[in-house]
């Protein structure tokens, strides 16, 4: 329990300490000490690994996959991750030069924010959105300019325009859907829409589609169909396959970038663990039913968590995809959404998160995560009704 | 397959692109392409994951560790890792706030440099060392203030105090014993004197002591054991365990210091991945045996590889440490050392490793890695031995 000298006491990287540590973590650990809370807070799927996914990472172990892999991945992999891409999303990817595995999708994220930009430059991020995002761009002093998307969340191709016009100097916009925390998602006409004006103006999109695999009504779009010269996509397991402790993301994109974002990629953590590379070619080779059969469920989920709300004043409507509900908090409740979720939690031993912690236009709104048991959503439906009756008969 | 448009052709990290890929990988990666070629280039044990190890990560994967650990790390495995460096080499940290673990030593070092530099601190960097060091100080903007070890390779309390004298705004050291590529290591006189400078300066000490378990004489002190309050230390499985595709490093250091790094690491990576967590916890808590059998293989190797470069008129020297013979091309021979080791994989197909790649003192030397088996070490003594004959009978 060594004491630091006073001389070394506040060395930090001064550009890392203008952010906040991860609020939604925070949050999370302040209610994991309240006993009997029913936490929603977390993007983290409730299922396990299915079990042929398991054991392909098993029998890696055994077959000794405990050497260092190639950089940017087992091409085994990389392959396996270009005829997904292909097969689902009508992606055309080269797996030796633009396929990049990463450790989980924050790693891509960093590894193209920093592959890519400079201290100065400026990157578009709309919000409510992933606090990520920004925190990674802050950590190297690229200023983001942010745009509000509330109240319906959705990024319009006028309010990108005008944050064009008013920062000409924007080099990219980090673009993520289905959305975590909206659940917003784009239909083919609003990506379109939206390729359009970054085409016009030269921009890089990088466009996190980890959610991809759970859209509850219609197809996902890759914007990378669209604007394949100028996307980066980040995407992963975590979400599709349950695998977010497997750690594996992936990062596509043209080789010009790409050798970018790979040396960057080297610098970080030399490659990803092998096992976990052999469980994600498995999901990719054989577990599309997975993760339908997933979303199948998540969709039951959020249907009954609407219709809950819904019947206790809260003014929801279906996310397109993702597992989250974002939703207005009601007039007759605190509208001061950090002081809302404490107080629920103190109250009524329900753990949700505060719109707010996503940036502009999440005030007053709090999300709610739906990758939960039915039960234990009833049960979240009853906690807010016993709040609302708590709060409303005073 | 798609081409990046011309807006975009050139956009990247500048300060990223002054850095050149890893020469190491790039030459194994040539090597690779030569049919027969025998290689001593990778820092890669040649052992399989000891069983136990293989079935703990196994047991994880069957009981579900998918989900996202804490941002440090199981805190089970810290406490392991706390109770392995006070029981190994009577260090005291706390696992909640002083131990943090890392995607491989790799990720240790990025996050280290990254949450306590800022662009355009100063660090020192004893050379000939691991190309990393500087390759991450480089990639943010620090500044490496090289010192030449050559010719015996060891950093004296001298050439510290001299550098320090023409460079007085350096605010660390990275250090790094046993050392790769060297294979030096220090004993406690030599820690102790260069300690001292350390301590008279304020500095903070970076310390990777990965190689910590493969000491051949006399036992590893760690420097953090006399400057607690000043070292940061980075130590992990790979090389003890031969878990290098395991990725499973960590970070040790004061609480003050640790949280920022501890705030980079999870802006890189989130959280490590669980199996591999559990692979690195078994390791340390039944594994001291499994370090001890290896060391014992590679000092016999080491002996074997010694003897024969010495017969063959190389000026060898036994290395304290780690799995590499870094020695002198002797005069007879080519001295560029570039040209020298492609030549030797020309004509007789070894692969070894240019000392010059590992910065200012390696010129005219080669590294040889002897995590390989004897026939392979004594065979590459028969290729040298060859290639000596086919260039000194012209």
């Amino acid at each position: 329990m060594p004491k630091v000298i006073e001389a070394l006491a506040t060395m930090k990287n001064d550009q890392l300490a203008t952010i906040l540590p991860s609020p939604i973590r925070e949050i999370d650990a302040n209610f994991s000490t309240i006993p009997g809370i029913l936490k929603l807070t977390l993007g983290e799927p409730d299922f396990a690994v299915p079990d042929h996914i398991k054991s392909a990472a098993k029998k890696a172990i055994d077959d000794d996959d405990s050497h260092y892999a190639p950089a940017w991945g087992h091409l085994s992999l990389r392959n396996e991750i270009a005829a997904y891409l292909k097969r689902r999303f009508q992606l055309s990817y080269q797996p030796e030069t633009e396929v990049l595995v990463t450790v989980g999708a924050s790693e891509a994220i960093y590894a193209t924010m920093h592959g890519l930009f400079n201290p100065g430059d400026q990157i578009i991020i709309p919000t409510p959105t992933f606090p990520m995002y920004e925190a990674i761009a802050q950590a190297m002093g690229v200023e983001v300019v942010g745009i509000n998307t509330a109240p319906d969340f959705i990024l319009t191709p006028e309010k990108l325009k005008y944050a064009l016009q008013t920062h000409p100097k924007v080099k990219g916009v980090m673009f993520n859907y289905p959305s975590n925390p909206t659940g917003v998602t784009y239909d083919s006409q609003q990506i379109q829409a939206i390729a359009t004006v970054i085409a016009e103006n030269d921009l890089l999109v990088i466009s996190d589609e980890i959610y991809a695999e759970l859209v509850y009504e219609g197809e996902h779009q890759s914007i990378a169909e669209i604007l394949p010269q100028q996307t980066i996509l980040i995407s992963g397991l975590s979400k599709s396959h349950a695998m977010t402790g497997y750690r594996l993301g992936y990062v596509t994109g043209p080789a010009a970038l790409m050798k970018h974002i790979g040396k960057m990629h080297q610098f970080l953590v030399t490659t990803a663990p092998g096992p976990m590379m052999a469980a994600a070619e498995e999901a990719l080779k054989h577990g599309q039913d997975d993760a339908t059969k997933m979303r199948d469920i998540y969709q039951q989920r959020r249907d009954l968590l609407l219709s809950g709300l819904q019947q206790l004043g809260f003014e929801a409507v279906a996310p397109g995809g993702a597992f989250y509900m974002f939703v207005k908090i009601p007039d007759f409740l605190n509208q001061d959404d950090v002081a809302f979720i404490y107080d629920v939690a103190e109250k009524v031993k329900l753990g949700i998160v505060p719109g707010s912690m996503f940036g502009a236009g999440g005030e007053g709104y709090v999300r709610l995560s739906y990758a939960a048991s039915l039960e234990d959503l009833q049960e979240a439906v009853n906690r807010l009704s016993q709040y609302i009756a708590l709060e409303t008969t005073h």
